[in-house]
C-alpha cells in the first residue's frame, strides 16, 4: 500500500513543542518564528525530515503556515481545510482564516508595539518576504533570516531521503534533455540572462529526464540546478543517488553543499523566479554583487506545453486507470449500501484494483475518501482516528490518481450509499452542469483559466452557491499532479496552449452533511474549424474515461447540448473501456458498465 | 443637433502635414516623434485643439496613436477600426494592428540602427513610458522628452475650450463635495501619502460636485488638481470659468500655468497615478527630491460606488431615454422597409426623440448607426461622405446614449429592415444568450469583469465565432459613458462592487456583411438571499428598457431559463415604458410596444 491511514501526527504533542519552540525564540531574542508548511522546493510534498508544520502544530494539509508569537499561535489554512484543522491542532493553536485573514495584518494586530519576527531564508520565496516586508516596515516589525529555529529543537529530524534518480526514457518524453536544455538555454539568451536558478524538482527532473524517489507520490529527486545560457546544468543533490545515471556532457552533479559557493560565482544576470527560489538565493546572489533578473522558471511553460508522446503516454495511463476505476465502482456499487464498509475499506480497494494493472508505480496523493459530513471536508484525508462507517442514503466522494510511468491520473466521483436526498441530486446535477460546461467550452488563443473558471460556477452561483476552491489545476506526466502555470481559476492568468493538462473539478459541499466533486482531466487541443474561418480556437480533449452515476443526475436541470455531451461521454467510457474488461477476463464489470453508460 | 455628419478630417490633408512633421523633426535631430489620441487627461474625448492624431493622419477614432518615423508613419488601431482606419488615412500612412503588433516591437524593427525617439511628456503616462523605456533601451533606441512636435507645424491651431464650471446639484450626487474630499483624504492618510494629483477630469469634476462643457459628450471642465491629506484641493485650470461658482473652503483654483510650480513645492509621499497621469507630473516631482507612491487615483473607486441616489437618477433617466428608444425603434420599424433612409436620416431622428423629452443636455457619444456592412465597423462613425442608404434585407446597428442631468445612457440595438436571413438570425439569438447570460449571472464578492466576460462569449465561442471588443464598459452619472475601473473584459481585474454601473454588450460582426450588438446597462445590487445563506451573492439589475427585436430572434436556440428572462425582461419594458407613452400622448407607439413586447 502507497497510502497509509495511521494518524501522523497527534494534537497533544503541539503543546510541549510549541513551549519548546517559544523558549528557543525567547533565548535567541525573537518575538515570532514562521513555520511554512513548503521545503526549499515549494511543492506540495515534503520529505519526512521537511514536515515542519506538521510535526510542530499537528496540522497536515497541503498548504497552509504557522505563525509563533509569544502570546498567540496562528496556524493559518484556507478554505479546503476549515473543518480539518480543528481536529489536528491541539487549542494551543489558534486557526485562522487565511487567506481572507492575511499573514501581515495578522502580525501587525497581534505585534502592536512592533517586533522581530525570524524566519528561514530557504523556506520563503524573495517575492513572499518582500509582500511581508512591505506591509510590516511601516509597523517597526522587521523580519529577520535566521537558523531554523524548528529544526534547533527538533531533536530526533529525519535523516534526508536517499533514493537513487532513475533515467526516464526519450521515448516516453518525446524530447531529449539536450533538445530541452537547448530550448531553455534559448530562452535565456533571448532573455539576456546568463543563467538561471531552478528550484523546482520537478523542473529539474523534466529538464534532464529523470526521475527519483524522495518523495511520496512525486516521483523526483530533489535538487537545485543552475542552467547557463550554453545550456550546461551543474545539479546540487547528492552525487550518490546520480552514481548509475549516465548523463549528458555538459550536466554536472555536485554536493548540496555547494550550491551557495556556486551561486556566489556566477555571472550575472541570473535569472531568479522569485515566486518559487528561496528568498536565500537572491540573497546569496546580491551580496555577490551579481545582477538577478527576476521572471518565471523558464521551464514552467515548456514543460507544460506536453508533447505528443507525454499526451499519448497519458491517454494510455488514463485507459488502464479507467479498467481500474469500472472495477472500483462496480464493487462500491455492490458492496457499498451493505453498510459494512469503511472509509479506509474503500480507500484500500481501489489501490488494489490499480496496483492489479501491474504498472503503478505509486498513488498521485493520499486518496480523498469522504462518507457523508467527511465530504464536506475538501481534502479530507482519512485516518485510523476519523475512518467514518460508510452508511446507506449517504454520498460518497472519492478522489484519487496515479502514477504510471506513462501518466498522473487524478480523478474524482460522487457516489450515491443506495438511496439519497432530491437535495443531493439537485447539487450533483448542478455541479455536473458546470463540470460540462468546461468539457464543452471553446476558446480563442490569449484566455488564461481565470477566464473559465465563471463557466464552471455559474449554475451553482445561479442558486447562491458556490466552492471554495479553483476549478482546476495543471497535472504533469510522471511529475506533480499539482502542477502550474496553467490552472482553472481565478488566479489562472497564463493562457492556456495546446498540450496543457488541467483537471476539470467543480464541487459543493455542505458541512456536516455531504460533499460533491466530479472530476475529469483534459487536454487542450486546436478545435476543429468553426463557423468563422478566420478565428482559430482552441479546446479540451477528455483523458479520463469513467462512468458518471446516472443516479445522482436530475436530467430534468439538463439542456439539450448537456445531456449530448453526457451521452456522447459515457458512449466513449463504454468503447474504450468495455474491450479491456472483456480482454482482462472482467466481464461481470463489463456488463455492469454496459449500463451504467445508458444514454439519459 | 449635438452630432454633425461631416468628415471633420480629409485623408488627403495628411500628406503635406506629414511631410512638415518629418522635416521639424530632422530639424530638431529626432529619429521619430509619438502622437497619441489622447490629452493630457487621458480621456476618451478631446477638445479639438487637443485632435492632434486626427489633424494630422485623418483617423478619428476613439484610441490609437501614430509613429512617425524618417522612412514610415505607422498608425496603431485596435480591432474596432481596422476597417475604418483604411478610409480615413491616406497611403504615406501605415495602419498597425495593434494591439497584436506592440509598438515597441515595431520601433525596434523600423530602428534597426537604433534612434532617438521624441514625445510630448504631457501626453504620455508614466507606466507607458516606462514600458517603452524597458523594451527599447537594449536596442539603443531613446525615448526623450521634448516640446510637442505636431504643435510646433499646427498654425491654426485652435484655442483651449472656454466654457463656464457649474455646480452640480447635492441632492443628485448624493454625497457633498465635502464628505468626498473627506473621504478621499482618509484614503490618502491610511496609505501614508500626503497629497495625490488628479489628472483625470471625471474625477476632479466627481470631486468637486461640479460640470462643465469643454467637451463634447462629456460634461466637465477641464482641469489638473492636487488633494492634501487635510481634504484641502487646488485645482489648475482657467480660474474665469470658475468665477460664478461658490466652492467650499479649502478648494482653490489657480492658474494652469501655476500646475508645475505647484508640484514642485509639494511635501512627500505624492500619490500618482501612473497608468493615466502624464509623466510630466513625475519627472517635476523627481526632479524637485519629491518621493511618489504609484497608486491609482483615490477618486476612481468611491466614483465608480455610485450613491443611492445617482442610481435613483440613472434609473429615471433610462426610463426618460426609454421613451425616446420606443418612439424610435416603432417609428424605425414603420419607415425602414420603404427603403428610403439613410444612416444619418436615423441618427438625427433618435437625436430629436431624445431632445423631445427636454432633458437632453448632449448625446453621450457619436451615434453609431450602420447599415447592413457599416454595422460590422464596430465604432463606425458615419459622416456625409459614408452615408449609406438603409436597405431591405439589412440588418442596422444602432448605438447610441444621452446625457442626462441624472445619468448618462448607452443602448445598442441591432434592427432588421423587413425579412432578414437566417444566419442573421442564428448570431443574433447567439449575442442574445451571451447577453442574457451575463443579465442573469449571479457571483460572490471579489469577481471581477475578466472573470465573467467569458459568460457572453460562450455561445459564440461554441460555434467558432467571437467579437474583438470587451463585453462591458463601467459607465458614469453625468459623467463619462466609458468609465473604469469597472470593466467586463479580459483586462477588468477590479471586483466588481454594489453601485457600479456596467454596459453588457456583446456583439458579432463579419466584415462586409452585417453586424449585430445588443446593449444594455445594469448595475450591480446584492443578490436576495440564495440556496446557501451562509454565502452573499451579487447580482446584475437592469437600468435599460426597450425592446429587443423579436423577428431577429430563433426562439428554438433560446434555453428555458434564456426564454423566461426575455419575457421577463419585456414585460418590464412594457409595465415601465407604456404608461410614460400613454401620458405623453403617444398612444400609437405605446400600442406598438405592447405587440413588440409579446411573450416568444
Amino acid at each position: 500500500m502507497f497510502q497509509t491511514f495511521t494518524a501522523s501526527t497527534r494534537p497533544e504533542d503541539g503543546i510541549g513543542r510549541l513551549a519548546a519552540l517559544r523558549d528557543h525564540l525567547g533565548a535567541e531574542g525573537l518575538s515570532g518564528f514562521l513555520v511554512p508548511r513548503a521545503d526549499a522546493h515549494q511543492g506540495e510534498y515534503v520529505a519526512p525530515c521537511d514536515a515542519r508544520l506538521a510535526w510542530l502544530t499537528g496540522f497536515t494539509g497541503s498548504a497552509g503556515f504557522a505563525a509563533i508569537l509569544p502570546e498567540v499561535a496562528g496556524v493559518f489554512v484556507d478554505g479546503r481545510y476549515r473543518v480539518q484543522v480543528k481536529a489536528q491542532i491541539a487549542d494551543v493553536f489558534t486557526p485562522v482564516d487565511w487567506p481572507e485573514v492575511k499573514l501581515e495584518d495578522w502580525l501587525i494586530e497581534a505585534l502592536p508595539g512592533g517586533g522581530v519576527v525570524g524566519f528561514d531564508p530557504w523556506l520563503h520565496t524573495g517575492a513572499e518576504v518582500a509582500r511581508l516586508e512591505a506591509a510590516l516596515g511601516p509597523h517597526q516589525i522587521t523580519l529577520r533570516p535566521v537558523d531554523n529555529a524548528v529544526d534547533a529543537i527538533w531533536t530526533d529530524r529525519p535523516g534526508r531521503p536517499d533514493a537513487p534518480a532513475l533515467s526516464y526514457p526519450e521515448a516516453r518524453a518525446g524530447r531529449s534533455s539536450a533538445e530541452k536544455r537547448a530550448d531553455v538555454a534559448d530562452l535565456l539568451q533571448k532573455d539576456g540572462q546568463a543563467a538561471a536558478v531552478l528550484s523546482l524538482p520537478d523542473s529539474i527532473n523534466w529538464l534532464l529526464n529523470i526521475r527519483g524517489g524522495d518523495l511520496s507520490h512525486l516521483p523526483v529527486v530533489q535538487a537545485f540546478a543552475i542552467i547557463g545560457a550554453d545550456a550546461s546544468v551543474q545539479v546540487f543533490s547528492d552525487p550518490a543517488k546520480f552514481a548509475d545515471l549516465d548523463l549528458d556532457d555538459g550536466v554536472s552533479v555536485r554536493n548540496w553543499a555547494e550550491f551557495a559557493a556556486a551561486l556566489a560565482t556566477l555571472s550575472g544576470p541570473v535569472r531568479v523566479d522569485a515566486t518559487t527560489a528561496p528568498v536565500a538565493v537572491s540573497h546569496i546572489l546580491s551580496d555577490a554583487g551579481i545582477e538577478i533578473d527576476k521572471a518565471p522558471d523558464p521551464c514552467l511553460l515548456p514543460k507544460a506545453r506536453k508533447s505528443a508522446e507525454e499526451i499519448a503516454g497519458t491517454t494510455e495511463a488514463h485507459l488502464r486507470d479507467g479498467v481500474a476505476m469500472a472495477r472500483f465502482l462496480h464493487w462500491f456499487e455492490e458492496a457499498a449500501p451493505g453498510g459494512n464498509l469503511t472509509e479506509i475499506d474503500v480507500a484500500r480497494r481501489l489501490e488494489a484494483f490499480r496496483a492489479e494493472t501491474g504498472a503503478l508505480k505509486d498513488i498521485s496523493f493520499d486518496t480523498i475518501a469522504g462518507a457523508g459530513p467527511n465530504g464536506a471536508i475538501v481534502h479530507y484525508r482519512v485516518t485510523e482516528d476519523t475512518n467514518a462507517r460508510v452508511e446507506p442514503g449517504q454520498l460518497f466522494l472519492i478522489d484519487s490518481g496515479a502514477q504510471y510511468e506513462d501518466g498522473t491520473t487524478d480523478i474524482t466521483r460522487t457516489l450515491p450509499v443506495g438511496d439519497v436526498g432530491a437535495e443531493e441530486r439537485e447539487c450533483f446535477t448542478l455541479v455536473l452542469k458546470g463540470m460540462i460546461a468546461i468539457h464543452r467550452a471553446r476558446f480563442p488563443r490569449g484566455v488564461a483559466g481565470a477566464h473559465l473558471d465563471a463557466l464552471a460556477r455559474a449554475p451553482l452561483w445561479a442558486t447562491g452557491r458556490d466552492y471554495d476552491h479553483g476549478t482546476g489545476h495543471g497535472v504533469g506526466v510522471y511529475l506533480s499532479v499539482h502542477e502550474g502555470p496553467q490552472r482553472l481559476a481565478r488566479s489562472g492568468t497564463v493562457p492556456l496552449e495546446p498540450g496543457m493538462i488541467l483537471s476539470n473539478e467543480p464541487g459543493y459541499y455542505r458541512e456536516g452533511a455531504f460533499g460533491i466533486r466530479i472530476e475529469n482531466l483534459v487536454h487542450v487541443v486546436e478545435a476543429p474549424e468553426g463557423a468563422d474561418p478566420h478565428r482559430d480556437m482552441l479546446a479540451f480533449e477528455t483523458l479520463t474515461f469513467a462512468p458518471i452515476d446516472r443516479r445522482l443526475i436530475a436530467p430534468e436541470m439538463l439542456g439539450p447540448e448537456e445531456r449530448a455531451w453526457l451521452n456522447a461521454y459515457h458512449g466513449e467510457v463504454r468503447s474504450k473501456i468495455e474491450p479491456r474488461l472483456r480482454a482482462q477476463g472482467h466481464g461481470a464489470t463489463a456488463d455492469w458498465l454496459n449500463a451504467a453508460c445508458t444514454e439519459i
